[in-house]
């Protein structure tokens, strides 16, 4: 039985929540959207408490979908290519992509503020801050907030989403309240992280160069900088929480002090106190989480973080939630405002890339930190480019898959990764391959080889 | 710095904690041993709620090490083989280990309840039951108590050990109220499980072969059935919880019937009313529970299903947390009751062979289920057998790593089996293989393959 859905309501007024609001409004529902914090436009509450984001084609594609791409882009830096800060300071440069592909440096918080103003110019939207989620009903999408000065608020809607990140409250609320088999996991990385910062040049230019992503690859932990356009950069240290060298060892001054000089000592003149924030800084957790069923009762869904928190060694948390978005704002139009059909194609659809971009941020940690700096990784990728260059159909390495194909599954990016993998394990075995690596034979095996395990 | 630890305070007093609590007296603790439920000797609380039990070596080691063995064997029942039975009611008998090697049918209750009986007997145990746990404090293993009158009681001890099963308070208390990073996952298996009962005969006899574990496999779903000494069977049938043939769909006593009469046509007319049962009874869930740590602040630890809850379908469950327990007590002679020590061991010991069993008993839902009416499952388990005969040092199958050798720990059964199942894979590829499965060169090949890959 199809049932009338005018009032949705979205609890979270992040990224994703933002978003989201404007495509169900431009779709012709009344939108509430809920958020625990304060404006954000009003007082800056993310300082330390957020990475710098990577917008690329995904997110791009779902921002074009509602004509916000252009405003968002004004903001934003395209880095074309990683620079690599080995021990000595010497940097090497690798595109990430073709000549003109760039994933783009965005502050969490201006895109953010920015997706917030553009809600709320929509005459269907109404933004309500600090309301805390207390209360929901499963059965019919009613719920509770309790606002700043302790009201209550009841709040009757039609649909609810949770948008509200990866600690989500609705989320742990369905889990509390509802009898649905609700399979959940919490998965701690070993890693945290604390920001630091570059601060700009008196004339307002960067420091290092602007149009690129700097890592610091040193295997157990690692330093990346990205851009802003104040022409300072965002710098997050990922390091082990605890162990041998960790937030939980490097105990004293003297003791940080000796880490970036034996580590960063390119970056350490240019960081602002990084000795005084990682004494003082308290390090954030680094989590996987996964869910199922991301939809209940057809009446409440999670969506983004919500329903799959990843680490950032992607660049994709924000994309991909975006992505869940635009095939939700798809949806809509493909099931004509069947919320009943949406709900499951949308959970049918979304959960599985959601399981694969998890993994292959995971995964990518050990990219970043480690093989970025070794020399058989690095041959690889050049192989892999060239081949790529004569094939262009037949090769698409697996970081353009996730980051420039924006019409890919990241369940299909996955799956043609591990079989790319397979091949260039092969072919890595051939004799003399650093030295050969440009013969035909080469990439003879290679075309042989795809032709037999990919395309088939 | 070591603690003086003298008092122990153990949460659940299922099988494990019972246990556990036996042998912590024996090593000189007071323990005192908390059970929310009412005590079960003076009222019958497990029916329809728990699965029969199949004891194996790992049990009996660790019942062994306090003397406990002698007593639970007289009351349970060995189970010397599979019988499958297939639609047509025929017959196939597969011998689970060697000769005189069997598992052996106890019921949860009557186990349960010989433990809770041997603990009393030991001075140094308090057995409290109908004590719900409602607040426990990380630091100083204070913990509070409710009655069943509603009393408040605050129980001060050195050391509390959560035993308090798949849903475990104490680690429900560990998520909510510490600051440990701890990584959790709960996760449901498809299918759901009711149980069924066979009567004994008139004279008391078995309806069905007394000394075999009865499987009616078909593939999605199967039939179980366990002896008991009363001359009944306890009967578990495992089916999806939702889809086309599940607890769902199957809503009408007519489907139900069909159901039984398409499926277990020879198993119908021996189970008692299994129509009224199944449109009766609420089938219960399947869940794996994934925890690290098990200990916090080397005050708390978990132990049992609190630590690791799995499927049923390799039969280790209780054999698992025993084997926590026999290894806990061997810690502490070995770290000379230094529970800091004993605690960290205990941890690093058993959490890998934790999540080895737990995905060994998923997988073998598909091995009971389906492969075991398989005819190249079955051709493998003679080939293998065949082979374990000629040379019993260099293959114990899979089954019998699990169940019938107690002193290899599960994550080297599982690494080993993984091996063994590549090896097989490559044997039955061999031609003719179901005719010439005798032949000396079948045998030749094994051997070679297993010094290569297995004796490395």
């Amino acid at each position: 039985m199809e049932k009338q859905v005018k009032n949705i309501t979205v609890a979270g007024a992040g990224p994703v929540g933002a978003l989201l609001s404007v495509m169900l409004a431009k779709q012709g529902y009344k939108v509430d959207l809920f958020e625990s914090r304060v404006d954000s436009r009003k007082a800056s509450i993310y300082q330390g408490k957020s990475i710098n984001l990577a917008l690329s084609d995904r997110g791009w594609l779902a921002l074009q979908a509602v004509g916000l791409d252009e405003s968002i882009r004004e903001h934003a830096i395209p880095m074309y290519c990683r620079v690599m800060h080995d021990l000595q300071g010497n940097l090497t440069k690798q595109p990430y992509g073709k000549e003109n592909q760039a994933i783009w440096s965005v502050s969490r918080s201006g895109i953010n503020e920015q997706l917030i103003s553009l809600a709320e110019a929509e005459p269907l939207i109404d933004v309500h801050f600090e309301h805390h989620l207390t209360q929901l009903d499963f059965d019919s999408a009613s719920s509770v907030f309790s606002t700043k000065d302790k009201e209550t608020k009841h709040h009757q809607s039609d649909l609810l989403f949770g948008a509200d990140g990866a600690f989500s409250k609705v989320r742990r609320l369905a889990q509390e309240l509802t009898k649905e088999r609700i399979s959940y996991s919490l998965e701690y990385m070993p890693q945290s992280y604390i920001e630091l910062t570059i601060a700009a040049n008196k004339d307002g230019s960067h420091k290092l160069e602007k149009n690129a992503l700097h890592i610091w690859p040193r295997k157990a932990f690692m330093l990346i900088a990205l851009p802003n356009t104040d022409g300072s950069f965002t710098c997050t240290l990922f390091l082990n929480h605890e162990g041998e060298l960790s937030f939980e060892s490097l105990n004293s001054r003297e003791k940080v002090t000796g880490f970036f000089e034996d580590n960063f000592a390119d970056a350490l003149p240019l960081l602002d106190n990084p000795v005084d924030d990682f004494m003082q800084k308290s390090a954030s957790p680094l989590c996987l989480v996964h869910i199922y069923p991301w939809v209940v009762n057809n009446k409440v869904g999670l969506i983004g973080d919500a329903a799959h928190a990843m680490v950032p060694f992607y660049g994709q948390g924000m994309n991909c939630g975006f992505e869940d978005c635009r095939i939700l704002n798809e949806l809509i139009d493909e099931h004509a405002h069947n919320w009943d059909h949406i709900l499951a194609a949308y959970q049918a659809e979304r959960k599985p890339n959601g399981d694969a971009i998890i993994e292959l941020a995971k995964r990518n940690f050990v990219e970043m930190s480690d093989l970025s700096g070794d020399s058989d990784f690095l041959l690889r990728k050049k192989i892999e480019s060239e081949f790529n260059r004569m094939y262009p159909q037949l090769w698409v390495p697996l970081y353009s898959m996730v980051t420039f194909s924006p019409h890919l599954p990241y369940s299909s990016a996955l799956a043609i990764g591990e079989i790319q993998k397979e091949i260039m394990d092969e072919i890595m075995q051939l004799d003399n391959i650093h030295q050969e690596w440009q013969a035909p034979h080469v990439y003879q095996l290679l075309h042989k080889l795809v032709l037999e395990k990919l395309e088939k």
